[in-house]
């Protein structure tokens, strides 16, 4: 089996689950409770939470711990928008971000908000003037991912940041979530970003927890209120099997970052440069600027779906463009807002690596691949 | 070690965590991926749901899988005040709710709702003529727990279905964290109920999973938009692992009901007549009406948290009611609500039994309560 699908999910480190499950079964009382088996939990909890502060440079009363991505871009959206509203009600955010942003952004215009979609060039870049040209002395909120999902594009978060150096009153918030141990953090977690959304399962940790960079002084409304943990901000009994586990996941990571980036290059660019050379190939995601795991083509006048299966059937796992859109059968609303024809923004599919992936499965990847584009000659 | 705390949390059952590494380690694929990784994941995850379903006697499109209980109690709250807003914008909470409602409605009340908390009798149940008198045309929402978590009195869900029969218009939530696997489910789940929220931790699965139910047809906002996961009702990608713990956890539960609600009560009748036998002890739960798992009480003088360390230091676990608001060191908000006076309602402790504690442990707690109560004999 070649998993090529990593930015859909990955799959649990051994001695990730190994922590989960040591903390479920040794350490499993509540942190609030008073009693020994509620402050045991209690310093496992924070100790993880320092864990990922340390890693991340930052402070630890500034990471906030979710059930994982989607919950981390709608509780800053909507609890940014909320704590803000008596300041403004205008939103910007990219017209490529995940449907986590895009979704909740949506529901806040329902809701009386105001909300522009920045465009992107044609290469899936946000456009930095027509950006400029959205503020306006309402804007509350911009939010723009680090790294594209369905691409990889890199987005120009440290341009951003200078943008909005001398409008202290929007908070920038930076959806991190297929960027995090792809790229430098100080790439994205630039000193002007106020939020930043994570999640666990998309680097090896446990499925069902996340976290969120919440700046210190940077207000928030809560999306779940309640008990009052998480300094009030974030209530719920706190899964900190999960946390422990995701904070072993992070250091794991980050320990094989440098290395690793060489060899997701590395296996990037060979499969580049080889589906390059074939005509009816049409490449979305480059090599500069792009993230150096995620590759996405079409195979001219063959739908996504038709070469997912056509490589499932020798067991190589790719995506059409992101797992959440996949089943809905939608072209990549990435690709069409970088403005591809609808009919060939149908034809992509993405490959997502990962560090654990080597150039012998590359290699067959790339004998497979040749075989299905002839076996598909036909169509075109 | 005697853990009498099991309505703060309870300890994963073995096999359920062997459920949950089991399906991490072999099921781990993105349930919305479209090749057979996916395919797999996303077959256990509709088992789990089925499962759960049969067991609570619904079906399976009215099952929906959350983070725990307080994403579920903000869920229900939120979405259906935002969905039904055009219909009006009352709503009646009782005053001894969880955090987790009380709080949502509290917030709802800051974005223009009207909140009524419905008063409690002096032995802890929602007084049903002062409910019918709360309601209004423009009430679209009452909700209401099953059972109380900080003094387990069983609140009249069957009364207050037959109370809103004849008004289809009001959404009837109740919130079943404490309830399940503690008391018939037909008592709180009637063919009235709109929602139920439902806490997976509370009986020995993992933490971080909960699910709502939410009657065919009921309308209901999501709180988590995105991706569109879960009939697009909440997004996210799923916990598949947990979900099967979840789902594995239940079973257990259901199957253990009859012979546990037995050993429950006769558990707890021992500890209450015996307690009922010390002068300078206020017992704060009865046994009829009341969960058999739950018993609160105090000892006269002796703030809650001493008493709670008290028997922490013969590594006997117990609670100031509830865990959520145990470390804020306020008094029971059930008991102020019940017009017990804050003197009185700060010396509460909770004991919460769970099917595997036994007599010899109950022997034990009582033996070590004696020795407490005499020590404490010189502030009375």
């Amino acid at each position: 089996m070649i998993y090529f699908d990593n930015a859909a999910t990955t799959q649990v480190y051994p001695e990730v689950l190994r922590t989960y499950t040591e903390v479920a079964t040794k350490v499993w009382g509540n942190p609030s409770s008073l009693h020994n088996l509620g402050s045991q939990a209690s310093r496992i909890l924070e100790a993880s939470r320092k864990q990922i502060a340390d890693l991340l440079g930052k402070k630890t009363t500034e990471i906030f711990f979710t059930s994982g991505g989607t919950e981390g871009d709608n509780w800053v959206m909507k609890g940014v928008a909320f704590e803000r509203a008596h300041l403004g009600r205008h939103i910007i955010v990219s017209s490529i971000e995940h449907p986590a942003v895009k979704e909740s952004a949506l529901w806040l215009q329902s809701q009386g908000f105001e909300i522009d979609l920045a465009p992107v060039t044609k290469t899936g870049f946000v456009d930095m003037e027509k950006l400029a040209s959205l503020l306006r002395p309402d804007t509350i909120l911009v939010s723009i991912m680090a790294a594209n999902n369905e691409i990889g594009s890199i987005q120009p978060i440290r341009e951003i940041s200078q943008l909005l150096a001398d409008r202290p009153t929007i908070s920038f918030h930076v959806d991190a979530v297929q960027a995090l141990g792809k790229m430098p953090i100080a790439d994205y977690l630039t000193e002007r970003v106020d939020f930043a959304t994570f999640s666990g399962h998309k680097f090896h940790s446990v499925r069902g927890v996340g976290f969120i960079y919440a700046k210190e002084g940077k207000k928030i409304s809560p999306l779940l209120t309640g008990g009052g943990q998480e300094s009030d901000k974030r209530s719920t009994t706190e899964n900190v099997a999960g946390i422990a586990a995701t904070a072993k996941a992070l250091r794991l990571v980050m320990d094989k970052f440098d290395a690793g980036q060489k060899q997701l290059l590395a296996m990037k660019q060979i499969i580049h440069d080889e589906l390059a050379s074939y005509p009816d190939v049409t490449i979305f995601s480059q090599i500069e600027d792009f993230l150096p795991n995620i590759l996405t083509f079409g195979i001219k006048n063959v739908r996504g779906e038709v070469t997912v299966h056509a490589f499932e059937n020798h067991q190589i796992y790719i995506s059409t463009t992101s797992a959440c859109s996949s089943k809905a059968g939608k072209p990549a609303g990435t690709l069409i807002s970088m403005g591809v024809h609808p009919k060939l923004a149908q034809t992509a599919v993405r490959i997502s690596l990962d560090e654990d992936n080597d150039m012998g499965q590359v290699e067959q990847f790339l004998t497979i691949f040749k075989q299905i584009y002839n076996q598909t000659q036909k169509v075109r």
